[in-house]
């Protein structure tokens, strides 16, 4: 699963690049060259991540040199930067390290800030190739560094702009039918992507007047879809800003989740001031231990109910002694589902100074789906009641 | 961030395919076009994924129209099940439902039995075109269902094999060096991918003997690598695996994780027998009021010490009444890093009825390598102690 490509693909689009391919390629050596060549002809500038480590499945430096009709070259700075950072850290070069000061006769290298493996640049047919580390944090640093400023540089005067919007509450047919006629426009690039109920609308316009014919589109946009359209650019940021912004505490009570909500909340740098806890109690056991479901309840309703999702919030309030906690309990499947409660169905509960509050939804798809579906849709009802 | 492509690159090695190519276009009809051109020129059989929603931006069946130089029509049987999906759900079609029902003249429908997206198969240039919806789990299905079948077909006697080893508990150097031979062999590829520790040794092999000469070489790479070669696909199932089969319940308390260690153990399904829950304790009152651990530990040692991994390990035992518990708790960053606790250093214990372990890491990284690090080392933590 690579993150890499549409980090780059935004990264490129903010230039202005609407028009950008991708090609995907395994470690062998003459698919690679073939690659390199097609891109060369097709691209003015392309961008390969990855396969510069130390080990003998790396085959870019190679494919690189033999798709540009060049050897390879030990580059005695870079063999010397690598070294050094070994010894710094006190380890051992393993064989192969090496390999990695070996770059194409005609490149040129781009040292690697964060990494043993440097990148390099160099033009393979008409095109100029940045060749980066695979590994996400050092590519983006390396893309910052060598392959925006070329973009910037490639474009010139022509303008660009690009807006993303995100949504959660509704379907992805509904943000569709709201703003169909802006998907169709013709002088402008919008496009929707949906995981989980997480809708993204993204804007691309280049040519004259960018950004203001952008600005234009996600202001109507926006009016469009109305408070649907999140304060940041994830729920959770959205949630974590506002929890932030109002002062208020969150605490989580998770069972089909297993701990999702609390680790995409979590994924916000600096949200310790809001968030106090999750209580993920998978077993009914720990239901009843650590946030006080009465026994009865769970033999009379079961775990997945409207009543024992309020236990279950209105216990997280109070073990974690938070302003609100937000309970969700539903069957993941593949197994577990019955006629009555089917895969799906899950129960959620709010519990906050001014009461408890439950709802129910039944979502479709696999285990993954429903798990994703149920940690959005709890995050989406805290963001309603602090929006309220 | 596309899932589907590594489910078909190995499904395709499944059936002997090594020499896959992958490539990745935006919303943009003549783009779509030139790749479908190309990909029906460079390979044997294609498989598209997605674009075939109701919305104004799914450009994908005109495309495969304008590549085969043929039309759209609507095929009657389509537009009729499509119908019947509805009305069984009770939901409205919204305009651009129908348009699901189009597919170009040359095609054949390939129906989708979990969705409204239907599919459809034809030729293009010397390929046969598999179009199949965007939905992991409908694309799963539907690659079943019509394309896995003609890979066989087109495979014919070729012989092939493909096999997958995961590994955790080593640096993917010392794997590398550990079966550098096996890598550099010319008669079978076998590669390495790594991911927050987690190295995967894929080995795939086509022609003559290829089960065979898998077996063997999977063999030695499992006699090289020893226990780091995990029991199951994925840490978790290992983990999940060795727990069910000894009995043994687990309880997790969690810190800078926020929740990922339990998600990951609840990815697998029917590890409730085994899973009581997670205390995801975020706030240092949490840690008191959840865990029971000594404010005075807090205050003096801090919530990153070994003191308090040990404590909060012990109270997720006591709490969720399980064998075993495990704690996590560090510094992920960006911010709340010092000189003596620096981002990236991260505790960890694990309570047993045969006592308390504790150990420490400092992981490279921002703070998703660090949060991934953390999780799979709790995990690796408890496989461990459960194989000794």
């Amino acid at each position: 699963v690579d993150t890499n490509a549409p980090w780059i693909a935004r990264a490129a689009a903010e230039e202005g690049v609407l028009r950008a391919w991708h090609t995907v390629v395994g470690d062998d050596l003459e698919d690679l060259v073939a690659a390199f060549r097609a891109a060369g002809e097709r691209s003015d500038l392309v961008v390969v991540t990855g396969g510069l480590g130390p080990t003998a499945d790396d085959h870019t430096r190679e494919a690189a040199a033999k798709a540009a009709g060049c050897e390879l070259q030990t580059d005695p700075e870079l063999l010397e930067a690598i070294q050094v950072r070994f010894r710094e850290r006190g380890r051992t070069m393993h064989a192969g390290n090496e390999r990695q000061a070996l770059i194409p006769e005609d490149a040129t290298a781009t040292p690697n800030p964060l990494g043993t493996a440097p990148g390099f640049r160099m033009r393979i047919g008409a095109a100029t190739f940045f060749f980066l580390s695979g590994v996400p944090r050092e590519m983006e640093v390396m893309f910052e560094a060598w392959v925006r400023p070329a973009l910037r540089e490639a474009r010139g005067e022509v303008e660009g702009a690009y807006r993303v919007l995100s949504t959660f509450g509704r379907a992805e047919a509904w943000v569709n039918e709201r703003i169909s006629d802006l998907l169709a426009r013709r002088d402008v690039s919008v496009g929707l992507t949906a995981i989980h109920g997480r809708i993204r609308v993204t804007i691309q316009v280049v040519g004259p007047d960018a950004a203001r014919i952008a600005e234009e589109v996600e202001a109507e946009a926006r009016r469009r879809l109305g408070d649907v359209v999140l304060e940041e650019p994830t729920l959770e940021e959205s949630v974590g800003g506002l929890l932030l912004a109002r002062g208020l505490t969150l605490g989580i009570a998770e069972s089909c989740t297993g701990g999702l909500v609390g680790k995409l909340l979590t994924d916000v740098p600096g949200i310790s001031a809001a968030f106090a806890g999750s209580l993920v109690t998978y077993a009914n056991e720990a239901k009843i231990a650590v946030l006080g479901v009465p026994p009865d309840l769970l033999a009379e309703e079961g775990a997945v109910s409207e009543p024992v999702a309020r236990a279950m919030a209105e216990g997280a309030r109070r073990v974690l002694g938070t302003d609100l906690a937000v309970a969700v309990t539903g069957v993941a499947g593949p197994s577990g589902g019955t006629a009555e409660k089917p895969v799906g169905l899950v129960w959620f509960a709010l519990a906050a100074p001014d009461g408890t509050e439950a709802t129910s939804r039944r979502f479709p798809g696999d285990r993954v789906m429903v798990r994703g579906f149920s940690a959005n849709t709890a995050l989406g009802l805290v963001r309603r009641w602090l929006l309220r």
